[in-house]
């Protein structure tokens, strides 16, 4: 099954794209740009969306759907915005055998047709906090694509909310940063970093992006959520304001927050090996694959009625799945959920039964472990339990592994030609020159000015001038 | 809050549209024929979804996630269903700043980008049967729209299974009318006809299209949900074929079925009265709202403590809401959530307190009740369950009083001019013509030929020849 997955020391690239087809977890659509998610791949994302609808509703925010098409005088009503996104939408032209009066963009994000019918929804600070969510599809035409981390089309949520003050505003579009901090980590094993975007690299509309970056296997940075404080950009683009307590007019302030099925080809290159998808037990769509081994019809009314029993045992918070095809042989299905990922793997066969015992497999380590049969259930639970806290080390040790503190500018292009360029530590000026001949020069960028960074006197890595702090720089994605 | 609701008998549709609005179910969107979801219509859209894929799952269904757009070309390799779907739907001209070589077609439904997929996956008889379904928005452009019953944009579930043989392609097309008969009068509470469509009314590119009818208060139609027997025609059109056990070449068997968020609009128009909307408790986002009632800062810590401690003795199954605002009258919000059909409304004051009692209504009866307060969770669980119960038993004695068995044309045309001129069982010749002009002469359409119905030697009500079977007939949405 595995044969002819390409290792990840030889071409990393090739050997993420093969697994993310190989484990059906996407397949190319006939549409440039877009994909296919495929049953085992949307059952990942299900998890994800779950997770986060739990989270984003314990945080007080509720689900709401807008339209998919966006006119175009509403994209253009925000000068920053429609520069940064009209280049990548998709154009409907015609609908209903006739030519539109006015093109329909395709939404590349919503902000400018929720913000319209904030509008008409907040007239007084009775009306606010506006804590919105929605879960959609967002098209963005893609020059270059690549399964999961950049398509034409992709899966997200994207919060909208709108408050009386810049205060609050800020501090909630930090709160949802920090859910998804919270999700990354305690739901994905991937350890980020939290900071705020260069002025070159925030969204367009924004005043202030935030964002979680993520190192995968091959030590480049992936962003995995972006958490926007809008100011009053788009409230004054669409002339939404409220009346206060005291009966003033003043404009509403606003976040927008996303994370989107890229989450997928993340949570793939953080943690996956040669041998196919390592996948954190709180996001696994099948948590024990049983595989029961046997010859004949007596060995095989005595093990599937044992392995029956087994997984009928564990509650339905442990989803347990019992193999028992009889068309391909015990082998081919170790490789088959070895591929997939599935955390734990037992194995029963009338040897094992004589001894009053299975065979477990953790999908991290590989190796075969007998386990008597009466501790198995409460040894698998604690394995699974133990494997979501080794994936998080494991990401967290490679990253502090592969994370330089640099200092000068020769060092810093040679590391970005390693193999594992990683994260560099390094101080820069704060101007968008640099950080763009820093791009040409290294292909690195900067990803971030970490929230846990502490002002300091150092030099800018590439101009020598004096800088005030430092921030992360790496090669991504 | 309810003064100007228009009354049913007065003007159903614009008591309908403006209960949508008022509720807050939905709004109007600044693109034509499109609606925005409103968080508390969104929340029963939620409870569909999650009860409905609940259902689909274990009837064995995984969910997956195909693209928005579709090549013009795959539109055009079913000959039927490219004439049914073409005219009615948006296309993609540009992109990325560019006119595309090929227009691309906003999904006006799946199966054809789907089976270009089945096509690549489906090999032998081991991959079928393939049981996928997809949560998705769809683009159909509509000359007249209503909120939530017909729209350019909605949001639905399409399944679509590929089988090896009619058989088992015919059975899952039953179970899934089977899966929607009963989510529709277990959950929503909405009576339903399983039936057959003529050859007009069946989907483009089926063999043959089962339905469920609901009918609403106004006595018109409303097709709940579809499942179509889709034999092999698209498996021809996208060459989808197997190889069997015995190493022969087979073409595979299809089906597809979906409801949509219109289901929304037929619980509103099934249940709802003159004073705002009526929820069935399975669906309703908020189960239970607990009116505090005081004057002054004693009274108000006495009524609201006693008040949290009960909202609080209910478990996670129960949606409890404390409607603590300092800003509207008691007066108001009992007012607000009738609008908003809460099935149980509590009425806590200092003088029920004193009496060890609370004020109890519920939505579909508008009575108001004491119940001692150390039954009060009990009662108000056993009035939820009662109240699903009722809605359903009320639904179907207005169905069975509007439903008229019909022998001649005059009385037909006559009823079809009745204020509720509800369904019709009457004999049909199986003309198309008769069924054309049928439609034409009283705006009646046939809704569907009902599975329960046996052969039956009968006379076409429109032409008086000799029919084998009799249909329902009614004027619907």
């Amino acid at each position: 099954m595995a044969k002819g997955l390409p290792k990840r020391s030889e071409d990393y690239s090739r050997w993420y794209t093969e697994l993310v087809l190989r484990a059906e977890l996407a397949d190319y659509a006939p549409v440039k740009g877009c994909m296919v998610i495929r049953p085992y791949g949307y059952a990942i994302w299900e998890r994800i969306q779950s997770t986060l609808d739990r989270m984003f509703k314990q945080t007080g925010h509720v689900n709401a759907y807008f339209p998919l098409f966006i006119p175009e005088s509403f994209m253009t009503k925000e000068a920053e915005h429609v520069e940064g996104f009209a280049p990548q939408c998709a154009v409907v032209t015609h609908g209903g055998g006739a030519k539109l009066e006015e093109p329909l963009y395709v939404r590349p994000t919503s902000e400018t047709i929720i913000w319209s019918m904030y509008g008409k929804w907040i007239q007084s600070y009775r009306d606010l906090p506006l804590l919105i969510n929605q879960w959609a599809n967002i098209v963005r035409w893609e020059m270059r694509t690549r399964l999961f981390l950049r398509t034409t089309e992709f899966l997200w949520q994207e919060g909208h909310t709108a408050h009386a003050t810049e205060t609050e505003a800020l501090e909630e579009t930090v709160k949802m940063l920090e859910v998804y901090r919270t999700f990354a980590e305690e739901y994905m094993a991937v350890p980020v970093i939290k900071g705020v975007k260069s002025e070159s690299e925030k969204f367009a509309g924004a005043v202030r992006t935030y964002c979680i970056e993520a190192m995968m296997q091959d030590g480049k940075a992936l962003q995995a959520g972006t958490s926007h404080y809008l100011g009053q950009n788009f409230a004054k683009a669409f002339n939404v304001q409220y009346q206060t307590k005291e009966g003033k007019l003043e404009y509403v302030y606003a976040t927008s927050w996303g994370v989107s099925t890229r989450l997928v080809g993340a949570l793939v290159m953080a943690h996956s090996d040669d041998n196919g998808l390592v996948l954190p037990p709180r996001l696994a769509p099948i948590h024990v694959v049983i595989v029961p081994i046997f010859k004949g019809e007596e060995e095989r009314a005595l093990v599937l009625g044992k392995a029956r029993a087994l997984a009928d045992s564990f509650g339905p918070e442990t989803i347990v799945r019992l193999d028992d095809r009889d068309n391909v042989s015990a082998g081919w299905k170790f490789n088959e959920w070895e591929l997939k990922g599935v955390p734990v793997r037992i194995e029963i066969g009338p040897r094992d039964l004589a001894k009053g015992q299975a065979v477990m497999v953790r999908r991290d380590l590989g190796e075969k472990r007998a386990v008597p049969l009466e501790s198995l259930k409460e040894v698998v639970l604690r394995e699974l339990q133990d494997m979501q806290g080794a994936l998080l080390h494991k990401a967290l040790d490679f990253r502090q592994a592969s994370t330089k503190r640099l200092d000068d500018y020769e060092s810093f292009k040679k590391q970005m030609e390693e193999p594992i360029p990683g994260f560099v530590d390094a101080g820069w000026c704060g101007s968008a020159e640099c950080e763009a001949k820093l791009q040409e020069e290294t292909k690195a960028t900067i990803r971030c000015l970490p929230l846990a960074g502490q002002p300091e006197k150092c030099s800018c890595i590439r101009c020598g001038n004096p800088s005030e702090r430092r921030v992360i720089m790496a090669k991504s994605y």
